[in-house]
């Protein structure tokens, strides 16, 4: 079948010709619909991330993908359901995480992830998956149900987030997104409900789509250029959260300043080493006597997917619309991949329902 | 009256006549029992906390008091009562945080502190106090109730590093504490319960008493000339919980890398300004890709000081004969405020119940 993969040695994808894999026992084979690209599959292309399967040429690429069932295969699916699959698998036998229903706080050597480190992603004609890594979606998502895993991974943070202010009566006003990529504006989306004042943070010059949609958002476009984050407090309010979805390291810190007292920041990038000056002394103490917290989050779960599901229901079709600027055929996957500044969210389209 | 405090312009503690204070509406009387001594006093003496209580030419210190009850002034207590101060007052007029009994997560401005910053301390032979910031105390703890403070300093700490780590299954069992002064080790007696494996890094040879109650209570002393914190995880473990009572501000960020997956630094140190460098690119993707957090916290209230007095009547007697290595009266005041290798708590006895 034909396939999307990074080959070992390249740094961009190539359409490969890969075995079409059979369902194991407790798997379903699913037809692949679409596949998202993000921030994650360019790390993987660029060698940022993990390890390729044992002994494999390629890896195929993509984590965020929706399907429909075409081999229930003796699991509780039937032929026809659309269904959404999470990303990481056990890789060294059963393990606590997986057991419970948490692989996403699963350390490292405990799994692999599909597309991204030791095991073949989704962007293939087919792939089968254990059934109870598949979340079946409303058909209605048949399209778009490849932005249920991204949403997930907001889910995820923010609940770690909000857990981690749970000690005390806090009642969060203010947002800060920092990146005007996919992620960050699925975010951003996500935030309108929960926060009264939203800001992003990026550095295009306008006329640009991302800043657009921020502000059709009613959030506050944050150029960075002029207003790093080190000084958003000032310039606009103290952060009741910060959103990292930047990879850039230097936000992870800086965002203590950026919070509110008794903010939390959700730190979501995945960087490379960079040692870099920083006034330890003044973070650590804003952190302490502000009783702010930066709480990581990797991952996510069943439990995040089916909640994302809901998400992705709540987000009105002319965010949509404007977010997938493209879908594009197997013959034309490339650009998909485009990292230009007009592609906000695209996908691969391997099928239809 | 006696008070113990420091002059404008001075950065050692002096004994002076302060004014006998009547108490207010809804203020009781206490007459001061014992007032101990810790790191932060040793801040205000060096000038790194705030200010003056306005137009004082001194300030009375000391913020960690047990008292017992001398003229009830009309509140709810009976003379004779033995009670301890919580530390924060309002300054800025009615404000929500501690309308709501939260005065420990209200923002610089709002609050003064008593001891610490723009209010006279307990470190005299009466205060007065509203009546909402006096915690009973049995009788019992007449001698040892200015524990109940520091104590309660790292509840709320825990409070909301366990907060931190409820979105998730976390069953922690190893915890490192950094700081072997007195907070760090009334800390450590505090971690004997929750956690099967404990640490405490500080930088003494022995013999040294800190070391000896370090390892009374069957935890593991790491010396950080020859184990960096950084160092800490591939020397003994990774900890499920780092607990910083130094101040030191890399400590904060090396924290990081001593952490478990999944693990949680409660950050509690108020170091000043300093620049240095920090892998950042590394500090992070480690906070994310293991789901870390880190948590800073400041002061505590009245829930914090009551599930402290339980814990406080918890500790085994020899650990309390350890700990507190001198009583001292007024008369001889400056020797609780050595800062020796033999000293680990010190108090100023103004009184007996």
């Amino acid at each position: 079948m034909k396939a999307i993969a990074v080959r070992r040695g390249e740094t961009s994808p190539s359409l490969v010709e890969h075995p079409r894999p059979e369902p194991g026992p407790g798997e379903a084979l699913v037809r692949t619909l679409r596949v998202g690209v993000d921030g994650t599959d360019h790390g993987v292309l660029a060698g940022g991330h993990g390890q390729f399967p044992a002994g494999a040429e390629h890896m195929v690429l993509g984590h965020e993908a929706v399907g429909v069932v075409a081999d229930p295969n003796g699991t509780g699916f039937e032929a026809g359901d659309v269904v959404v699959p999470t990303v990481r698998r056990q890789s060294n036998g059963p393990n606590e995480y997986f057991a419970r229903g948490e692989p996403d706080m699963a350390p490292a050597g405990e799994y692999v992830e599909r597309g991204i480190e030791g095991a073949h992603g989704f962007m293939a004609e087919y792939f089968t998956s254990p059934a109870e890594t598949l979340v079946e979606v409303p058909s209605a998502f048949a399209e778009l149900g490849f932005l249920v895993e991204p949403i997930s991974i907001t889910v995820k943070a923010m609940e770690h987030a909000r857990a981690s202010r749970s000690a005390f009566d806090w009642s969060p006003e203010s947002a800060l997104v920092l990146g005007n990529g996919s992620l960050g504006l699925l975010t951003l989306a996500m935030f309108r409900e929960p926060f009264d004042r939203l800001y992003c943070l990026g550095r295009r010059d306008r006329p640009d789509p991302s800043i657009e949609l921020i502000e059709a958002l009613d959030a506050t476009y944050v150029d960075s250029r002029e207003t790093p984050v080190s000084e958003v407090a000032d310039m606009h309010e103290g952060m009741d959260v910060v959103y990292e979805a930047t990879g850039y390291p230097k936000h992870a810190f800086e965002s203590i300043r950026a919070l509110a007292p008794n903010g939390v920041a959700a730190l979501l990038g995945v960087p490379d080493p960079w040692t870099f000056e920083i006034d330890g002394g003044a973070l650590h103490r804003e952190l302490v006597l502000h009783n702010k917290a930066l709480v990581g989050s990797v991952n996510s779960n069943v439990g995040h997917f089916e909640r994302a599901v809901d998400t992705l229901g709540d987000f009105p079709g002319w965010f949509l619309d404007d977010l997938v600027t493209g879908v594009y055929g197997i013959d034309e996957f490339g650009q998909a991949f485009a990292d230009d500044d007009t592609t906000i969210k695209a996908a691969v389209e391997f099928g239809t329902r």
